[in-house]
């Protein structure tokens, strides 16, 4: 955390990493209240890549309308290797200092969040984050913009799966986003009624797994589900499904939800927390605050440390799995 | 709160009120937990109603197979003016009594917090309360059972009006569910991106509400959404249309959301509330407390003593008007 | 339906009257289909009302980006009284003519073609119409563009609110749009296994409603729901509850479903209906065909004559109100 | 097609094949509109696996009770090798023939069909069919109980996946159900705006699909989506992307749809036409008619011979792939 102590007049705003559901209702937050607070907002598109490329638009009140309830990013996002180089933020830097902005805010996740303690530390250019993303791996939040309704789309499909799963009596395996992060797989895993959950932080076990299938047929359930996280790459579920089938003989069909859960109308809970994380970010701006996160706990907003929030890891709430595998019993 | 020192062996659990998306979620819980931990489970069909006329019966795993993903509630619910008199409790409390049930969780609202307490008080039967209701108009919890489905069941059709306005340059009043209480209208209505959100408790004048699409029109705006809560009776986006139109010539359509806001399948938010929910009012009965009711701080559970849960008034999240009011320009 | 035989270079396109999740598909389709054949397209706004003031734009590829999945209409629509007069009229034609535009396509109802009838025998305009209204009440056509997304979300509704019946073992009565039509009414009825179904064409009477609702209760069933048109005027249900309660003391509950049913994004069958009907408008164009509207016969495309279709009235499929009421028993 | 002149006083019906959304619509059909004409009717569980092991069981007028908006069949299905073999069939017959069921109603697609028209052939057991399949690839009949849903559920994701793609500036293949047919893809395809359809039946290259995108690219349009039917065996979306890669250095997104697709709540016209296909099939035994299927033409509902429908193959239409290949520009 750091102060500036500039009054700003024009800010920047900006999308980085993955997309999720909500980074428009986040953008339209900075650039309403930062109009009405007679700033100049501008846009910079594709993340660090615009950044460093200078495709940097000024943003009126109109350009905001009718977005809050559409899914990804009319910014733009994108992932920069050139970025990572000083040379690369030098040339961002250059380019944000050209067009007088005087702070930023990125709407991201860790990676971004890194970037912006960079231009804080090595340009002195003050950036406040607002964690957007769908795998909630955010530490320093509870919760991210994107996660509410990334869940909410794998639990749509899994719904519709069980439909088949029961009529075919048959156990699927379902594969839903987080590489590193298990928030999304425990969540859908609960609220879908799995038999089992697969994340890379929890110690479900093949062997656990057929124990639980074989306990559950023999009180008269005849089909069953279990989620996976994908974990280091997409496909685990083939994975896991050739290891049940090896060690049980059981037969599981695959589906792997794939980029679907990333897109869609955000949910009220994100256009909400969205909406209110990015008037908090332009506030901060406004008190001379800068390297922070804008971070929700409980109900609360709550402003943590950049680097704090990168160098740390969200811990998952692993209950979640234990209760979801008692009440799928 | 109050603490009791028999061992439990039988509970019922009822459904009280109206009915709230994730009710059924929070029953399953409750069996579930309850069975795995070598309970008997008894359900009490719809509410005080069904504890007076005895309609009380065992529940099983199998019963609570597909149940998690769908609205109402499988035990119905119901109001009892009989169990508002004493002879009515003291029948309810002889039926609880003569079947054997040591304890009771109750999934309702304020008024059924009420009558629990009251078995406690005057019968000295345990009750621990879920709050399920779509209002979020309890005290003591964050959230409630039932809330985030209304809400965005709400914005659905919001979004779907907002189509129809555009296409019109029209104004809509949109009325949302919530009696006392005007938390369906200040989440809808910022997730909506309402101009403007009339709600029991903030005071926004028709008046306001006028200047403010006249300046929306002055900005080249073409058409707008005024969300109200019900009030005191549903039918005041009625009268709201007929002062405005006497004060300002403007014609405004009114749609009414009425009881669609009440049904439909759980959020995950409200699956996954529910279930932890559930299972955390079996494990207080487990250790021997009662007369609480189960509530949200952020993520974290907690108890609140029912008498305190009745006699307060939850405070509405009016920053979440104004902030919609800044966002909508 | 009529010839002419001038070969077409510019043509514009308008929607009129009541929006339709859809038209934003078919405007997508005549754009690029027009284009894809080296016409020059122009969007009139408002309907009639854009017609007679000249707000007449040229329309791009670009300009069609992204709208296939949007409800309302890009163009916006209107009704227009001054068009209803010669004098209207004739200015319209004016500004059609002075802009050089060889022939129009006119996406709306009966009241739309109409006007565009009057347009080719008053000014020898050339008009194809496209039938876009969520009643389907269009003489010459199986389907019109949105009936199909405003019949899925009025069923939606319908089945939240099952769940709230049932849970309370209650009587509602569901009222959908149509004023004159019972199109939506009979398929949501037999789609939402609605108990008794009011249509202004049906012969359905209170006493056989209340008949058939004491039987359901008589082989046990406890909650009922009845779907009836608005009729004359929206509020329809409010009275049908009045005489319900009057002949029987049933109490009901009234929802009204409202403009939610004209919003929202376009189910595939109505995206596809909707771009096949406006490649066709430009096609009957380039053949020189004109005063007709393109309407569906099962899955084929045809060409009726406009005047025959206003001056004709489609009958509703009774039948289906029959089947769901031996469905419902 | 066949005729029988025994008076019918006891039918089972009976779901195989692959599972499709408005199965249970068309089984409550069956159900209750042969009580209502004073019919027994029995369920068959697991299709041919459960006619062969007996399993099955009379229905009555209340095990239809809220399942017209349910996915999956509540009688479930399955596929039976032993029934393909005579003594397997006559083992099937022979326990129809127990039980006194003079008829049968078989919802399914060809598979089912074969076998409906070999207990007919082979044991005299009047069979009528209902087409059931999310694929929509069974002559006779232009529409089958299932498609419609199944292309909406695609769909959905498909919006998705485009917020995603148009956030990332990426290319998507998106591959959707259908092994030997094209029905769902060219849907889906021009319902979801995209730039290219591969399909069992249309002749879509590699090549072509590159020089549109590029075309594409050309005229300003960053993202792409391709759809593609999953073909011989599910996975052929990757196959594409390699060949994509390989020939233009393009990296491409893959998304597999799955079987979510043949699961969720059925659409209105799902719904719809099951009740009247499920109606009609009963009619049809009424009267004496057998071994044939209940197929649409355009609205109106027809009977086709058993042999007929499964000797030939329906054609996909090519035409709304050519279609989308315009509009998509």
């Amino acid at each position: 955390m750091a102060q500036f102590d500039k009054k700003i007049q024009k800010i920047g705003v900006y999308t980085s990493g993955g997309d999720a559901p909500g980074m428009n209702a986040a953008i339209r937050a900075v650039v309403r209240v930062g109009i009405s607070q007679k700033l100049e907002v501008y846009g910079i598109h594709n993340g660090y890549v615009g950044m460093i490329e200078n495709k940097i638009e000024p943003l009126q009140l109109r350009d905001m309308a009718n977005i809050i309830q559409r899914g990804g990013t009319i910014l733009k996002t994108g992932r920069s290797t050139e970025f990572m180089r000083p040379e690369g933020r030098a040339r961002a830097a250059q380019n944000i200092k050209n067009l007088g902005l005087d702070a930023l805010v990125c709407i991201g996740g860790d990676g971004s969040f890194r970037g912006a303690h960079a231009l804080w530390e090595e340009h002195q250019i003050p950036v406040v984050g607002v964690p957007g993303t769908i795998d909630n791996d955010i530490f320093g939040s509870d919760k991210t913009i994107g996660f509410d309704t990334a869940v909410n789309t794998a639990l749509e499909a899994i719904d519709r799966i069980r439909d088949t799963a029961a009529s075919h009596d048959r156990l699927f395996i379902v594969e839903v986003m987080g590489r590193n992060s298990g928030f999304i797989a425990s969540h859908v895993g609960l609220a879908g009624g799995a038999e089992e959950i697969f994340t890379p932080d929890a110690n479900t076990t093949v062997e656990k797994a057929i124990d639980r299938i074989n306990e559950a047929k023999s009180r008269g359930k005849t089909s069953s589900i279990i989620i996976t996280a994908e974990g280091q790459k997409p496909g685990r579920a083939y994975d896991l499904a050739d290891a049940i089938r090896k060690k049980s003989g059981m037969d599981a069909k695959v589906c792997i939800l794939g980029h679907q859960q990333r897109g869609g109308s955000p949910t009220a809970a994100d256009r909400i927390l969205a909406s209110r994380m990015g008037a908090a970010a332009v506030d901060a701006l406004f008190k001379g605050y800068c390297d922070v996160m804008i971070g929700t706990e409980g109900e609360r907003l709550i402003q943590v440390p950049l680097d704090l929030v990168y160098k740390n890891e969200k811990k998952n709430q692993l209950d979640l799995i234990s209760l979801a595998s008692v009440l799928a019993t």
